[in-house]
């Protein structure tokens, strides 16, 4: 058997998201059908993390094993062709250790969430980020991004149906930026919580607007209350970055 | 009477180019529509460049006349509410003097080219940045674009339709960037000929692959021979930037 390491990238406006599920098109499946098409083989693919419906990928990693050794180089070129017309791009591809998974294997998660703050719709970038209308103050969003750093019980920013055993996640830098008219976020921890990165989202969108402050966001934290923080943010804004592996 | 200047986004995917054709989108009749469905009236839309089919906006200038004088706040929210679902933008509208007119006020226009240098498709980039799998050198690219500033016969650099009386024009700075795995092209002119971006384009990604000198583009200058300069580049790459008027 011989293991195999992707890098993906894709606009997640067509899938219900990374998980296969019946009648709905997912990553997963559009995956697992091009390995089948390329080589016969049925396989099932993991990936580092199971995106949203409608979240995108910069550099999302996946695992699978073949029972016929490939040359990585072949496998990339392959699954690409196979792929189309389906917007996922196998960025790369290596041979992986016996015991590599792209899920359980991962010890880092990286995730951007970009705004755009003006009154104009989005035309480039319909489906691809959170459109607001109103001035947000990108500073006082990076402040309160503080107060969520390091080890915290995060049960006020993970949704209803979060399955998680703990709510206690540690979350590394939290970091915001202004780039002209584009607004983003840079969240980072070893895992999240269902929702759990949209839900800050929501919640900073709110500082940036004034209707929350950080020390709202710090009461959110000590209660537990999911009622003290943001809406959960919408999944146009959120591409999952990187992944990382010791 | 009462002139209008709109700052315009817009897609270039689904859209035939800038000109009203029959039977196919165009985003001048696609905002004249929008006009009439806003306030009744017919008008024409001029913009500050013809752009072809595929190639995209971020800062296109417009402008068109309306019999019954509006609140600019209420014409930009109006266009954007009936342009929907086109993916057009109107970014800011304001009032203009009775005698600016986007194309013949235009005393400056400037786009970006964007080219993607790896191997795997385009996912989040398709229709939106040309792809080239091999190496490409942008230094060998910003030092052959040098070679087109200033005022030449750019008889090499335009398509056998083009219909402009001379083919002498005065380029302002080229410049090539790399931002990672992307390429950007910057080019600025009074006024370009037919498909003078594009060739531009497709001659600078020819240099970059080692296939052009610098002395092969001057040559291509001197001579004013088409079959000198590289391919008409792809559409997709090519974004209008700026008009600006004095």
């Amino acid at each position: 058997m011989a293991r195999y390491k992707l890098l993906l990238e894709w606009d997640g406006r067509p899938f219900a998201g990374w998980q296969r599920q019946d009648g709905v098109p997912s990553i997963q499946q559009s995956l697992e059908e091009a390995v089948e098409r390329y080589c016969g083989e049925r396989v099932t693919v993991f990936g580092a993390g199971r995106t949203d419906a409608g979240v995108h990928a910069m550099g999302m990693a996946a695992s699978f094993e073949l029972a016929a050794e490939k040359d990585p180089r072949e496998v990339m070129k392959a699954l690409n062709a196979h792929l189309r017309p389906a917007p996922i791009s196998v960025l790369s591809a290596q041979r992986a250790a016996a015991d590599f998974h792209a899920r359980f294997s991962c010890t880092g998660r990286r995730y951007m969430y970009r705004y755009v703050n003006r009154r104009a719709p989005l035309a480039l970038d319909a489906g691809r980020a959170w459109l607001w209308g109103r001035p947000m103050d990108e500073k006082a969003m990076a402040a309160a991004g503080k107060v969520l750093e390091g080890r915290h019980d995060f049960s006020a920013f993970r949704s209803a149906e979060c399955q998680a055993d703990s709510p206690v996640k540690t979350m590394g830098r939290v970091d915001v930026e202004r780039l002209g008219e584009e607004i983003r976020l840079h969240v980072a921890a070893r895992s999240f919580l269902h929702n759990q990165v949209r839900i800050i989202a929501g919640t900073l969108r709110d500082v940036g607007i004034g209707k929350l402050t950080a020390d709202d966001v710090r009461a959110a934290l000590e209660t537990g209350d999911r009622r003290k923080a943001g809406e959960t943010a919408p999944p146009d804004g959120l591409y999952f970055m990187e992944a990382t592996y010791e």
